[in-house]
This record gives structure tokens, C-alpha cells and sequence, in this order.
């Protein structure tokens, strides 16, 4: 019982913090998303699919999580983005203190979408709240159909399902309608986009709901 | 600094039950395999393939570790050898306790080899010994080649890595032998097969190197 307790102050005490990081956001009129996915689902791709697909019209941030390296941040720092990395030691998931702390180095007063990057894992990043608006869990057609029955709650906290690797269909048993239905039976409303960052199809659609979202937000 | 003596404290604790499994396992003379990996890089299609080759030959038993679902479970029960299906509820490892119970309902008087398949996840299933003799850590290609750099204390605990999926490299920008470099680079000793579960590539000398590890076990 002592661990239960344990981690409910530590849930409570996180989404007092998210409720902070909100607030900062919304003084800016930014949208923040908070990316989540099985390592090596296409994160960063997609990141950098949507920063290619805005240039000229909106400005980005970036926050990228991960256990250890800043890889991904010098992806994105290459595109002239500004990103800051989190490193979380051992942990499993980004939690909202590390986004405050994020936030505080970047130029927010210049920027109209910020995209954060979770830690790699369909679990723990779940049960964390960042302060963002919108959570977006990806899926890729190489990990198989039935991920949705093993991580409900992922499936369950998103508002967004985007289905990447789309151009491997051919090479995988993954029925996409099934798929399809079992996230819809968990989450009846959630947004489905299938793309492929590889080959650009479906980003326009992807990026035309982050457009409309901040157009909402804006209103 | 509360929670870090509470992890602290759940970790030891962890490790003695641990300890009383592998004394359970070495009793029946039972070689015991975790086997971890992201979600969807190919633990159950492995633990398919090695059930196959050993037919006849070495009796299998099984522990499957999910957050939620049996459908692993069902799939190695079709094969008829004995499985115990774990649901961790929300955690994202399995812990020694899960597998304790697990052991209680398998017929260890009949098992050679046990495969243990832990919840898939790049991060916590690194921290929570089960009792096993030997840990196994599988990537796949679609995952792409930065895995080691993100995720260093899986790639450092494994005793053996499993780059499966290798069927598919001329479809992504994998560099196995950067990849190669950068976990020998974390862990000199680490033993490395390449395999395909689709077509069957490498599954001769991984099953192998298990007969190998059991009869070096028994000597």
C-alpha cells in the first residue's frame, strides 16, 4: 500500500505543476502536444515532417524526452527550431516539472506551436499530464495491430491516434480496420490519421487538424 | 529524495525474491530466459520460433507479461506448451513476485527451459531482476539504429542481443554495424544473433546458443 500512496502524491503533486505549465502556454497563445509512442515509432520524424510543413507559416518549439542522449535534439536543432532536451536519468516518462524547466528556456513569446516529445514507452508516459492541450499516442504498422489491447490506457488518454509507416503495409499482417475498431472501442472519440513520414502521405491532413486546433485555441 | 529511498527500497526487496526463484528454477535444473524489448519488436514471434525448434527435443515452459490482454498467452497455449499469463495492472515491468506465482502454477518437474516474456518497454524491465539465469534484450529494424544511445541500461544488463525483423533491411536506414558498435560500446561481452522470425533466418543458431547455455547449466 505504501507504493500506492507514494505514487498518488506524485500524480497530484505532477498535475498541480501541468495546471502551471498550462497557464504559461495559454499567456502565449501556444498549443502544446505532447507526442507519445513505442520507441522507434517515428516521433521525431513526424516532429520533423510538421516543422517542414509549417516553415514560413507558424513558428515551432520543440521539447524531446529521452532517458539519455541528445540525439533527437540535434535533429531538430539542425532545422533551426529551438529545442531543448530533457534528459530523465531512469525514468520512464517526461513529468510536468521537467516541461516548467523546458519551458523556461525557450523563446515562447516566439512561438506559436510547441511539440513535446515523450519518453519512448506506450506505459508511464500515459499517467503523466504535462500541462499540454492535446495528447497524441503513434502507432506504426511494423510494432502489429494489437497494441491497443496491451496499453488501454495510452489508447484511452489520447486525442489523437496517428498510424505511421503506412507505406510498409504490404509487408505486415496489420489489419487496419481492426485496429481501427479496438482504439475506437476504447476512446469513441478519438481523431485518426493513418501517414507515412516517409513518403509525406497524410501530413497535410495531420497538420491541417494541429492548423485548426490553434485557429479553436485562438478564437 | 522520499522516492528515491522508496525505489531503493522496492528494488532490494525485489532482488531477494529474486533470489529465491532462481534457487526454485536451479533446483529443476531449469534454464530461465527474460526476454525484453521495445512493444512489437518480435518477444512472442521468438518465443513461437524457439518453441518450434525444439519440438521433441527440450520441453518449454512459459510466463507472459503484459500490462493487460492474454493474447500472447493464447498463442503459446495453442502450441501446447504450459503458459502462465502475468498482468501488471499498470506497472511496466514484470517484478520477481509476478514470476514467484507464475512458477507456483507451472509444472517446473516438466520444463527444461523457461521463457520468460517481460512487458514491453525499453526502460523499466532493465531495473527489476526476475531471477532469471540470462536476460535477453531484442531490437528490430523498423525501430531504427539509436536504441543503445537513448536507452543504455537495457543494452548494458542484456546478456545476449537479438536484432530480429532482419529480413526488412533493405527497407530502412539501419546501420547494423554502427549499431553492433554502439552496444559492444556499452557492453563488450554482449552476445549478438541476427534473426528473422518471418523467414527463419539465425533461429538455428539462437536456439543453439540455448541448448549450449543448458547443458553448461547441467554440467
Amino acid at each position: 500500500m505504501k507504493k500506492l500512496e507514494v505514487l498518488k502524491n506524485v500524480t497530484s503533486a505532477n498535475d498541480a505543476i501541468a495546471a502551471q505549465n498550462t497557464q504559461v502556454l495559454d499567456k502565449h497563445g501556444i498549443l502544446a502536444i505532447n507526442l507519445m509512442s513505442s520507441p522507434g515509432s517515428g516521433k521525431t520524424s513526424l516532429i520533423l515532417k510538421t516543422i517542414e510543413h509549417f516553415k514560413g507559416e507558424l513558428r515551432l518549439a520543440v521539447i524531446e524526452g529521452d532517458v539519455a542522449s541528445k540525439i533527437d535534439a540535434d535533429r531538430i536543432d539542425k532545422q533551426g527550431v529551438p529545442v531543448v532536451q530533457i534528459n530523465t536519468g531512469g525514468s520512464c516518462s517526461l513529468e510536468a516539472h521537467m516541461v516548467t524547466s523546458a519551458l523556461d528556456k525557450l523563446p515562447l513569446e516566439r512561438a506559436d506551436i510547441l511539440l513535446i516529445e515523450n519518453v519512448g514507452n506506450l506505459i508511464c508516459p500515459a499517467e503523466f499530464t504535462l500541462g499540454e492541450h492535446k495528447k497524441v499516442v503513434i502507432s506504426s504498422i511494423p510494432e502489429g495491430d494489437d497494441k491497443p489491447l496491451k496499453y488501454p490506457l495510452m489508447f484511452t488518454e489520447a486525442d489523437v491516434l496517428v498510424i505511421n509507416k503506412i507505406d510498409l503495409l504490404s509487408h505486415f499482417e496489420f489489419d487496419v480496420t481492426g485496429f481501427r475498431k479496438a482504439v475506437k472501442g476504447l476512446n469513441p472519440t478519438i481523431e485518426v490519421f493513418e501517414v507515412s513520414c516517409k513518403t509525406g502521405v497524410g501530413i497535410q491532413a495531420w497538420c491541417s487538424w494541429i492548423a485548426d486546433e490553434l485557429r479553436k485555441k485562438r478564437a
